[in-house]
């Protein structure tokens, strides 16, 4: 009989790791080893400096022959359940279609919400699960998922719900309320009362369990400072983290607000001010840029980033994901686009979609191959992880663990 | 005994076809059939007008639920094959290089010379099937594939052979001689000595059989419109067809000059006049357009979309894959590119991976699901085209059918 007490250990050998050990450079090793002891890293680094200690309890090893290992992908900015999508409306609009006409055609979010909530939840579940999977086949192992197309407390609690069961699949699913996207058509005219409401589901939606954090779209075509403030102030009282959709079209000092609220993130940001940058710094929030929505609105204001830079903002990046803005399903894309539009390096993009994007979720368990995080990482056929960032439109993953087990 | 003259007819049935039957529109299809016999298209069309005659002798059915069938992708303009890559030129420039420093840093096109000059075909060819199978993931079908890093006969010739052998992969490949691409290092400051050599190698290498058309990159930093001239001389003097990199960074009426050749296709065409749309039109060339390129290397001068419809020229779209101005290696990218940036519609974008992209390459047999074509289409989950060019960074594609195979 053996003890079954220690949990079993894996040895990953020759492997390049790019580890972002410490806060600046990939943190590359040649020749490196990952022992995994359970769902976690209990040693990363070259492999000639493994403790001799922890080799013997090797129950398994693993040959990489030199391919490369980063920290699995991290999409920290997504609305991945929704009904139906917009390819009709996308279609309209490259034939000339006015945005009244497309609207007459029952175009826009409006399209989106109506479709969410007709829809039930083994629908939803159906229509999230191929999205998901098109994310993991490129080596997403946690997952953000905002609510937002829901708008009543139903259908916000039903998407929450098929964003949890996806977790199933083999990730890390965390869920954001978003009641605060738009206005659903029954509240027209009735903005505040329609925030009074998303403020009094947030009790009833952490009973259930369905919420991480708290988002809301701050902009001059959705909520305002003042109503931000009062949904921040509700999530203050529930002890939940929140998030913003902040200075995407326009400058409405929604990071410093969101800053004062000690927010996770401020996210899109092509507008920030100085003075938001400041405040973001100060309260350690993360900016996440979203090169998949500047692409597809075809904006042309950039993100400040040597001015996120200079601060010592962390910046991640994340997909967007949704059905009206960002129909975009890849996280490999999104580094070359940031690298491409923004100017980011290749390091400071694939830190985006690790380290930071854990950052931006609270979650200072990953993100990093170091000793004691969860053993979430990717296999790549590459030779340096700059090729991440460098081809678009091609997928070198070999192999994603998560929690210590290889993915099937 | 059965008879084995006849060749066996194998029917698809339950598809939505877009079969770019007509010069407009999608063709489209419901409850539409495909009767494949042998390698060719013998029906398309809807399943209730299917001839009793033709059912009768069918030996094999699929039934697909509904699915999307269009024609397989072509991608007309490709450099695919070349040695090494070129991230950490993508890395050094993203880091505040400067184009010097990047040269003596040993980048530029001519580290890809070098590189693949160095390799032998056996690792060309290992380090093409990737990208070649990249590009099949998402439903091509037929390649061209231009030389032009080998810049001597014999590392043109490597190449080009290296191209010829994708086709055991289970696609079409067209190879087309570029030659006149750069200058190589031992030719400096003799150009013109240079297009005398690579107009003396098309003999040979027409003799190989690896040559189906001849391109030439028509510059300012490349060759000129009179050197352009030379070399098209020497192919039409072998009856091959021309095709030329033309317009991309100025306008060198490099298309006017390639339509007096009958070229099959201009390409880039960024800076193309209205001389150069008229005399396309006039002579039935196709334009190529690059969204791959246009986007990483930031353009902001867009080709003349409306003019060259309304000048009656048939636009294709390809990948322009090449380690140093366009990396990518999605298809369906470049349909989503080329409405976003180009503001084509999605019908416009398929048919220019398909119908136009077929004409490129002087290949009347494929590109349309019609009786008497080949047998290559794409059978994808989804419910109507212009999802293909809708969603970015996802695959939607079920299976493939190649000169009436399913490839495994
Ligand atoms: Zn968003
Ligand atoms: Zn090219």
């Amino acid at each position: 009989m053996t003890s079954t007490a220690a949990p079993r250990r894996v040895l990953w050998t020759h492997a390049t790791l790019a580890t972002f050990a410490g806060e600046r450079d990939w943190g590359l090793v040649n020749d490196g080893a990952l022992l995994v002891e359970g769902e976690q890293l209990r040693w990363a680094g070259p492999a000639a400096e493994l403790p001799a200690e922890l080799r013997a309890g090797v129950a398994d090893t693993h040959d990489l022959g030199g391919a490369l290992v980063t920290p699995g992908l991290i999409d920290c900015h997504t609305h991945l359940v929704y009904g139906g999508e917009r390819s009709a409306e996308f279609e309209l609009r490259l034939q000339g279609a006015t945005y009244e006409e497309i609207a007459r055609a029952g175009g826009g979010i409006r399209s989106t919400v109506a479709a969410t909530r007709a829809a039930g939840e083994a629908e939803l579940h159906a229509l999230a699960v191929p999205r998901a999977r098109a994310l993991m086949a490129e080596g997403l192992t946690t997952l953000e998922v905002k609510s937002g197309y829901g708008l009543s407390l139903a259908d916000e609690a039903k998407c929450l719900r098929v964003a949890r069961q996806l977790a199933a699949l083999g990730l890390t699913v965390r869920t954001t309320c978003l009641g605060a996207h738009a206005l659903p058509p029954e509240f027209e005219g009735r903005q505040d009362e329609y925030v009074d409401a998303v403020c009094g589901w947030l009790p009833e939606l952490q009973r259930q369990g369905l919420v991480d954090a708290v988002d809301v779209f701050c902009e001059r075509i959705a909520f305002t400072p003042a109503q931000t403030r009062r949904v921040f102030e509700a999530a203050r009282a529930l002890g939940l983290p929140v998030k913003l959709h902040a200075e995407q079209l326009s400058d409405q000092g929604g990071a410093a607000l969101a800053a004062e609220f000690g927010a996770l993130s401020c996210d899109h940001l092509e507008w920030l001010s100085e003075d938001g940058i400041a405040a973001m710094a100060r309260a350690g929030t993360v900016a996440v840029l979203l090169p998949g929505a500047f692409y597809f609105l075809r904006e042309t204001k950039l993100p400040p980033v040597q001015a996120l830079r200079d601060a010592g903002v962390p910046i991640a990046l994340a997909t967007d994901h949704n059905p009206g803005s960002s129909p975009g399903l890849s996280l490999l894309l999104m580094l070359n686009m940031a690298c491409t539009f923004f100017r980011m390096t290749p390091e400071e993009a694939l830190r985006g979609l690790t380290v930071n994007a854990a950052r931006a979720l609270g979650l200072p368990d990953r993100g990093r191959l170091v000793a004691g995080l969860r053993a979430d990482f990717c296999i790549w056929n590459a030779a340096h992880p700059r090729e991440l960032a460098y081809w678009f439109g091609r997928n070198p993953l070999r192999q994603v663990v998560v929690g210590g087990r290889p993915r099937a």
